[in-house]
């Protein structure tokens, strides 16, 4: 946990005014920055004291084995791992004799700053050295949105009360030694030393070196330049050696004088491009960026936020700290996913190692719907990369005697590295996730040519594997898929689970829908109207099961039959379950990690009346324990969907601050995207309501006595919306584009740039709180003292 | 495969009359020699060639890492790994300049034959060296029924044609070099060398050797000594080393002369005991062996086996080549079982290493029923070992969070091995299968004591496991196990898998019953009247799923909804269906990979009617594709109770050939000990229609078309029984012991020394045959040609 006090609460910035040692690992994941392609953890410029040094490319992995105990067929052998490329954004400093550490001397003042609107990380420094020599220390670290192979780094030291002398080394460093992050010692071994080295040059101010990585052959490259403010007789020199390439500036300051180094970085890597196309990649990377200078870079980066921020910025009014946690939120999704371009964004976005820097489903369900309102270019080239690996999802389908694609439950570039398949590869629900983020994204761009180019095939090749995956019942005639994993993972292989059969059948409907519309291109991938019609019949015998008894939706065929778990002998300290309890005694009982049922009521809400939402939302409560980080966000849509708008508002509060608080306990190797994004879903789809259905949108805007004002802006079929609501009324504006008919609780409303449109907000008659396993309940946010 | 006519057919050999080098790691199994205590594969006297060396002793292991891709809340980390010992049986033999090997030279004549009676392993060669010398060489090797600790080899060396000089090597040899056994390099690291030498010496022609295993932390010694008769000038030399004992025996034979060898070797290993002890133990084995000779053991040996013959032997006419593979099983299984004593019967004996040389459910369910009706010793035995684990299982079911009892799914000394817990840890009815052989062991032995000392507490420990795993449903009141796995591994955690919850019922039962024969030891155990209350009720309401639609039982709550497997489609080749295809696709559709609910209609006969046993039987028969050796002989019982004796005749053959004829390839790394028992109960159980329940014994004879006639022995509650069946009727002889009565199809006999009694056997109607999968249908051994 971080304590609640470690960040000041601002409406635009995360500041820590003083350092805190104890959390370094997690403040580094929290200050990270990142443009979806280069990763830099918030690690110390001086790389001393680290909790985990990190410097990460999108897609840039190493293999490692995957062993077992009992193997099987079809196991993966070796999972793709990202790892810690080479550190550029090393600068040490020695002051007259002493090295920099914060740990030493005294730290009169250290204060860092994330700032949201201009995309840096700021940090202010004033230290004596231990033989009594003040220095003020600055660095302004950022990795260009507008550049998207550069970061550049700020960095200035001036003397307080006495002349010193100073040197300052900046530095490449590959394969620096990291704590180590499993306990099998050969995939440390793997990890280690990763990159073997093909180039190091150093001249002047600049330097560069080339790595490939050992095993999965990738080659990647990082050159630096400097461009250095000094007194007279500062004096810069070089050198480099296979994974070192150290710039080493050195000058006497007076008191009043300044050293100020900018430190331009650029990265680049490929699995095709040879060495030296590496080499000139980087160099032009570099010489661009040095050419638009400092200023520049940061007036670049300024304007590309406020542009994102015209489309995306939540506004609060009546708690300052879900302010703040929603623009870190927004922020850091951005980050993830900017510049991705044609990769994945990881779990953990580029914040750390966590997961292996695997992208699961958590990016469609829970990821893509914000870039898809704020940012849609980054949420289309999500999308294009499953289309890049939709060959490898062929094969894997092959692999597993299904057809169509069979899209990896968790992956870097496309190849399944799950290595324990109950929770895993038996996870279809993944392909229908994919098609389901697809639709989503047509519906609410309007993209045409995106549908035909990229979507149609995916829609086709997931509704291929839906076919082959779940069969009409011979007697019965229910199409009935068995035997597969939902989102909740302390269940597994169950029969007719509703979130995997209702996203299917989405899926099914999707692709058949698809096809019609763009039918020469389905001709081309095969499609003929006999399959389409099949796909249509799939989806309407598709098995929903439902208990009478209950008037529940059961989570699968069997859920709920089965023993409910023991809560009350559950102690506090045995969750997350998992760590506590053998899967198969989870799987057989009725305890929910994540949502799962809800979850589908919020992406199915279609499929249910509210009064069956109310009902399953309030028997689900009281099963689910929130092991996952991906659940708290869900359940504050659904709780709000139903009138619990309190309940709704306290899982607003987890998801949001998941990560300043590390509420998981796991924050040092990375960001939770997926709660991230969580918290704009409980706001937006939460207490604003929204939805996007048959190519519309709509809202149903409630909010909990805590708020007093919610305002939040998005995209919609290249419009801008704004959206403002109070506790009785709602207003929406429409900042730019074509006038659009939306609803508001249910009534059609036509909006134009002209005027705007106010409504009234209609009470709705919620039960009493539905409860939760005991000691699993959220914490209470919405009492006002 | 092996070639049907590799051995030649006869009563009581299994005879090889020319030396097979493709399949000499086959023989090498078929051949061994074994006490239960000491396991001798049939490797060459020479050592070379070979396809495994191997020498066990029961329960000595070493342990090997288990690892996982992704680990989970108890996975057991080490596994526990059959390690070959010492091997003392090597005899190595020059022939003036030439060593003795087969595949140099001329080999005249090769034969081995295994002879059940005397119990020994023979061997005669013809062979002229590439110098064109020819010698006789034979060797007779036995391991001791009646001296445990003791191995035995008369080898005698003879020339032909003209003098030779002939040197004898006779060793001790630990640590030999083996063929890889695993793609895994650390496992392979573990158990190379994994014996660490303490003692090693050689005086005349004597010697010994002690080592420890380097982590299990297990000693072994192993010493020999020699009986020499050669002509005068025949010299004996011994050296010892760490790893090595060679004791060399140099003569020079003239035609008419003979060199023979008696080689006494005797093996001793313990936990506990110190070096001293170990060195101790085994010169007192080797000097009370050396005392009875080699006549005296040979003597011995055969009045052993007299006696088992006397109980145990099988008689069949009309099929000379089952006649000598029951034997051959009845042989093996004695072998397995007779002087385990405290100690494991392993899934394959101690024949080879496969499986890790772990003990499974089948010794419970396969193989006791034939040794608690032919040397019920033994099978006491067997179950004692499962009394002395108990506190481990206690410590595993703690570990799971159960109550009671879990014992492990594969193990040697009670630690579960299983490195994959859907097919391993979840298939509890382990537990169910324990308590089922301690019940029949009592009924047929009417051993009370066993039952207060030994059974008692096994039954209470696994009863109070069911009650923990199960529970009562709120509303239907039923008793439901859910997510367990149940015999057939083409099925993973179902619910209320049907075998299951009948031996679970079962259980609760027996052990019901015997807290109520047992009052005192029973309370001292803990139990009060209203735990067994709750046993019964568990037991009274237990959940059994019945289709009403198809009038059939289905495996589990689920799997009659399963699509069936596509076994028109599915090619020859791609069985075993799970080097083919994934686990998931497996569990999810109907497809059976050995007797399931057809094991439970053999156990629980009693809880079926027998219109219901031939529908389910022919229900489960089209979807069986027995991939596993545990299914044939179940097949076989029930399709001869359902009247289909000419199939049930085919899958006898099967049972029965598995290893002479290693109809699953994979017979080089061990007979199949559950299939080898599984003939006699194909036969006994099948064709004698043998049951023992509530106390009693009953039979319901009925012989398929091609046996003439059909007699077998057996022991029942102390009295020697003797059966003998023809087309028509059956007699029943008393041979010894007090009057019985029995049961004949139904109807009771009263049976006596006095008299035999002899019997007409009723009709029986039939439907049409079942069918099987396509390809799948066992090979047709009923019709006449």
């Amino acid at each position: 946990m971080i304590n609640d006090s470690l960040f000041t609460v601002e409406e635009w910035n995360i500041r820590e005014k003083e350092l805190s040692l104890d959390t370094l690992a997690q403040t580094e994941s929290i200050f990270t920055l990142s443009n979806g392609h280069i990763g830099l953890r918030g690690n110390l410029d001086e790389g001393d004291p680290h909790g985990l040094p990190g410097t990460y490319l999108n897609s840039f992995y190493e293999l490692r084995p995957l062993p077992y105990a009992e193997g099987g067929y079809a196991y993966p052998e070796s999972g793709q791992t990202v790892i810690n490329v080479t550190n550029g954004k090393l600068i040490r400093l020695l002051v007259d004799d002493e090295p920099f550490d914060v740990r030493y001397g005294k730290l009169l003042e250290h204060e860092r700053e994330l700032d949201l609107r201009n995309g840096v990380l700021r940090r202010s420094i004033h230290w004596t050295t231990p033989a009594a020599r003040t220095v003020k220390i600055s660095s302004v670290r950022m990795v260009s949105f507008t550049q998207r192979a550069i970061a550049a780094i700020c960095y200035e030291v001036e003397p307080v009360d006495a002349p010193v002398r100073i040197v300052v080394q900046s530095e490449l460093v590959a394969n620096e030694a990291l704590p180590p992050q499993s306990k099998d010692p050969r995939v440390g071994a793997a990890l280690e030393s990763a990159l073997e080295c093909e180039e190091h040059q150093a001249r002047e101010a600049s330097g560069m070196l080339i790595h490939h990585t050992r095993v999965s052959g990738l080659r990647m490259g990082v050159a630096m330049d400097h461009h250095i403010e000094g007194p007279p007789g500062t004096t810069v020199t070089s050198e480099s050696s296979p994974d070192v390439v150290r710039v080493s500036i050195i000058g006497r300051l007076k008191p009043g004088e300044r050293l100020r180094i900018v430190k331009f970085i650029a990265y680049g890597w490929s699995s095709l491009r040879s060495r030296p196309a590496i080499h000139d990649q980087i160099i032009a990377a570099l010489a661009a960026a040095r050419q638009t200078g400092w200023e520049g870079l940061l007036a670049e980066q300024r304007a590309y936020l406020d542009d994102y921020w015209a489309s995306a910025d939540v506004e609060l009014e009546g708690d300052p700290q879900i302010q703040q946690a929603i623009r870190f939120s927004l922020f850091h999704v951005l980050q993830a996913g900017a510049r991705a371009e044609g990769r994945p964004i990881p779990a953990k976005g580029l914040t750390g190692p966590g997961y292996d820097g695997h992208a699961f489903w958590d990016t469609e369900i829970f990821v893509l719907p914000v870039l898809i309102h704020t940012i849609p270019d980054a949420a289309a080239d999500a999308l294009r990369w499953r289309h890049l690996i939709l060959d490898r999802a062929r094969e894997q389908a092959q692999q597993l005697r299904l057809r169509g694609a069979a899209f990896p439950w968790r992956t870097i570039r496309g190849a399944e590295c799950s290595g324990y398949w109950p929770a895993g590869t038996a996870a279809f629900h993944i392909n229908a996730d994919i098609a389901y983020a697809v639709a989503y994204y047509i519906q609410a761009t309007g993209d045409i040519d995106f549908e035909e180019e990229v979507g149609l095939e995916l829609l086709i090749e997931t509704a291929r594997l839906w076919c082959s995956l779940g069969y009409h019942h011979p007697t019965s005639n229910q199409f009935r898929i068995d035997g597969v994993t939902g989102p909740d993972e302390y269940s597994a292989i169950a029969d007719n689970n509703v979130y995997t059969n209702l996203m299917a059948q989405h899926n099914l409907r999707w692709a058949a829908n698809a096809v019609q519309r763009h039918p020469e291109k389905a001709c081309a991938l095969g499609v003929d109207e006999h399959e389409a019609a099949n796909w249509r019949m799939a989806a309407k015998n598709m098995l929903i099961p439902y208990n009478e008894q209950l008037e529940v939706t059961p989570q699968d065929e069997s859920f709920i039959d089965y023993q409910v778990w023991d809560f009350t002998h559950t102690l506090p300290h045995q969750y997350p379950l998992l760590l506590h309890f053998p899967y198969f005694d989870l799987y057989r009982k009725q305890v929910v990690k994540q949502a799962d049922l809800v979850l589908a009521m919020h992406l199915r809400g279609d499929a249910f009346t509210l009064e069956q939402k109310a009902r399953n939302f309030a028997y689900y409560e009281q099963l689910t324990v929130r092991d996952s980080s991906l659940s708290a966000c869900t359940q504050a849509v659904m709780a709000a969907e139903v009138g619990q708008l309190e309940l709704a508002y306290d899982y607003l509060g987890e998801a949001a601050l998941v990560d300043l608080h590390d509420l998981h306990h796991n924050v040092q190797s990375g960001l939770h995207m997926a709660s991230l994004a969580g918290a704009w879903l409980a706001i937006v789809a939460g207490f604003g309501g929204m939805r996007v259905q048959d190519n519309s949108l709509s809202f149903s805007p409630r909010l909990p006595d805590a708020l007093e004002r919610l305002a939040f802006r998005l995209l919609f079929q290249g419009r801008r919306l704004y959206i403002e609501v109070t506790a009785t009324e709602a207003t929406y504006h429409l900042l730019d584009g074509l006038p659009l008919t939306i609803c508001h609780h249910g009534q059609e409303i036509a909006l134009s740039m002209d005027e705007t449109s106010t409504h009234s907000i209609p009470q709705i008659q919620a039960g009493s709180r539905p409860s939760q396993p005991e000691g699993r309940e959220p914490v209470r946010r919405g009492v006002r003292v």
